[in-house]
């Protein structure tokens, strides 16, 4: 009897995704460089359940049945391009190959189209939600061609997450590299919904003095209304959880945060492609410069703080946060749209915001609101032109201006709420002062300007 | 009888730099790839005047004394390295080539560590100060050896802009790339630089609501003190000229800015080393945002502008603007202090603040400042940890923040200025709350965090 697919690569994404596969009555061959790891996991998932070791190549690759469906799940970069050389080497036309790693998306543009030379169909998937997702359900963004899609849905379909429907999380996102950068800007989403949280937590702390157990009490409230998400969720249980000794584990961790390097890769893109990710960057950023310890201390040394006394509520640190948020995703969701005319992958906004709410860290009941705009606008270029998106930013912008304002008053840093604001500033500015940036570039370098009246260039000689 | 040196390429940068080493009585020969352009060039300066044109390369080389020095002065990117592979062809051992282009710093890495291993010097020298300066003394930033600085001093001393003290804006960055990266940082402070102008400009006409001649006496008399500057002389000019219909010129320019890339470089290469350049990203993004017009118009059209009274003096404005240009210099200087580590240029601070004195566009009295604090320290991480700088931020920050929080309740888009305050507020709290975001990767990712006591990794069973 031959296998129904196969997953090289048993780290912890891979081994998971594995057994995900197996529950749902695949039979998956698993192949992994060193045998060892094969081993184990047979161990771990146990014998004759659907998992089908192998330890070689080949033979791994001849169990399978045809068209044959890899899954990689190596690590990205030059090592997914060796595994990958010597898989094709061994596979036929008509095939398919699928990249599940943490993949750049030019990477995999690059590869679907070496793929797709030899004859073989190279899909591209992002897949999120880290080792529990990859084992109960995650959320899964496929690129690739039609054709290709088409013979993977009914084998990831029964392993991804569900949306609030009850639907999969998984449909088609595009061409190439379209799943990919989709979960590149998933992570970068991640990375401001996080920081934004960081920010509030901090005000609430510093600003209003609260106890870690009031603030979580907090938390879990607002995961009730309109904040309600994985990432409030778990906020609020970090919070009161405290260790054997009866200590806040949160308040004994280092301020000093890492990062993986996708906020990084969107912040590079966004620069590339001429879009203001103004939050995006400042989340990188501020991932940056807390681990700048050592430096900050010697600093803080010299300057002394600016304390006035903070008069927030609760409410509307939550209405702040809840605008902030929309702005943040205002962000995100243009430099999709942008980049999806710019690589022609045509992505459909409105199933990304339904894969989005389950399996995945930023699955939120925000993500409906963005389904149900979309829905009705398919094209929407922004969302603060939706009819709801406006209405919501009208009730709350002026609690997010407050909060803001005292941040600053109080020397409490609040890169992604001020980025926001930034945001918002900007492009619902009619006018902007970059006509005098234009006349100083003019003034100096003779870059010329353009007029207001008919866009044409001019220099003026100024002196 | 040899020519001195030659000059390859001779569009506005490269023209006027040749003519200004013929002023300085050198014999230059020059070469362009069409031969109109040198022709021309020779009939604008005059026959006989020191500038020997040649209409091929080979002769153009064979002209000159050895050790041969030859400045090319062409497109950067491929247009350079194909030039620059016919001239080392012709080079002899011994011989300098330098590129005075615009190019990018890890490009001079790669070309300076080819020719070296052809026997040839390398040079990648930052230009600054535009037409202008070309022409009549630029601020020089050469980056390659010791050996061949030291021969191309005698000439490049003698076109420079002078400093305070009348000394030349010139000397050895450091190796390889070190002089084009000092340059692109200067192009990034730069768009700080103006960036902030450009807010401050637009909170003086729409929160105080003054008039273009009112702005310009400001600006003209804050040229008078700390914030003396090019950009703060031309901005006092820009905003009284008249065209010859008597109407104020600014006020006809679009507010769409462009972009060379410089920015947008300097942005990539922060995030690459992990350095926080918050302000400088906002910048770039700011230039970005301004280009979205149509989106702007359609968005603006959705949303009222909240608009309080604004109670700021021009007093309030300058010290704001004063304190948001120290920071935005704090990220600058800390960003080439780093790059310096990485790339063991060993760039010397106090020099770069004495070179950026004169011909390039961010001169300014404060750079003086900056040279000051470097004489005292010379290896200072960063610029708020002077006695100096430290006095001036504690007079003056209250203003910036009450500046940024008129600017947020009134709606008006500061990008500079809130990422400067961001900036500050970060590098001078000794606490954040990224021990949240770990708590939280953790919690969804296992990435384990780092415990505050002891910096160990640890893994938490959150639930």
């Amino acid at each position: 009897m031959k296998n129904n697919l196969g997953v090289i690569g048993l780290a912890t994404m891979g081994a998971n995704l594995a057994q995900n596969l197996a529950d749902h009555n695949f039979r998956v061959a698993i192949y992994n460089r060193t045998g060892a790891r094969t081993e184990e996991l047979i161990k771990t998932y146990g014998k004759d359940r659907g998992l089908v070791p192998f330890y070689n190549l080949k033979d791994f690759i001849a169990s399978l049945e045809k068209p044959r469906v890899v899954l990689l799940m190596v690590q990205a970069g030059a090592g997914t391009d060796a595994v990958l050389e010597e898989v094709c080497g061994l596979l036929q036309k008509g095939d398919i190959v699928i990249d599940g790693g943490n993949s750049f998306f030019k990477d995999t543009i690059r590869r679907e189209a070496a793929a797709r030379e030899k004859g073989l169909n190279f899909v591209g998937m992002g897949v999120s939600g880290g080792e529990e997702g990859a084992r109960r359900g995650p959320a899964i963004m496929p690129g690739g061609s039609l054709a290709a899609w088409e013979k993977i849905k009914p084998i990831f379909s029964q392993i991804a997450a569900k949306d609030f429907k009850n639907d999969c999380c998984i449909n088609l996102i595009g061409a190439n590299g379209a799943g990919h950068f989709v979960k590149m800007v998933h992570n970068a989403i991640e990375y401001v919904d996080m920081q934004l949280i960081a920010e509030i937590y901090w005000m609430m702390k510093l600003g209003l003095r609260l106890k870690n157990e009031q603030m979580a009490e907090i938390f879990a409230k607002w995961n009730k209304d309109k904040l309600n998400s994985y990432l409030i969720e778990i906020t609020g249980k970090i919070l009161k959880t405290k260790d054997k000794k009866g200590k806040y584990v949160l308040d004994y961790i280092l301020d000093s945060a890492g990062n993986k390097g996708t906020g990084k890769w969107t912040s590079l893109e966004s620069l590339d492609l001429g879009v203001p990710s103004f939050s995006i960057s400042a989340a990188v950023f501020a991932r940056y410069i807390s681990a700048f310890k050592k430096e900050r201390i010697k600093i803080s040394g010299y300057y002394k703080k600016n304390w006035i006394k903070t008069r927030l509520s609760a409410k509307q640190l939550e209405k702040a946060l809840y605008a902030a948020k929309i702005l943040a995703y205002a962000q995100g969701y243009e430099l999709i749209y942008l980049a999806s005319k710019k690589y022609n992958w045509n992505i459909n906004l409105k199933e990304l915001s339904r894969i989005w709410q389950g399996g995945c860290i930023i699955r939120a009941k925000f993500l409906d609101n963005l389904y149900r705009i979309f829905k009705e606008t398919p094209n929407l270029e922004n969302i603060l032109l939706s009819k709801y998106f406006r209405a919501e930013i009208s009730k709350n912008i002026k609690d997010l201006r407050e909060v803001a304002a005292q941040a600053i008053k109080n020397s409490l840093p609040a890169p992604a709420i001020l980025s926001c604001l930034t945001y918002f500033d900007s492009i619902a500015s009619k006018n902007l002062p970059a006509n005098l940036l234009q006349a100083q570039r003019d003034f100096f370098g003779a870059h010329t300007f353009q007029k207001k009246v008919d866009g044409e260039f001019f220099h003026y000689q100024w002196e």
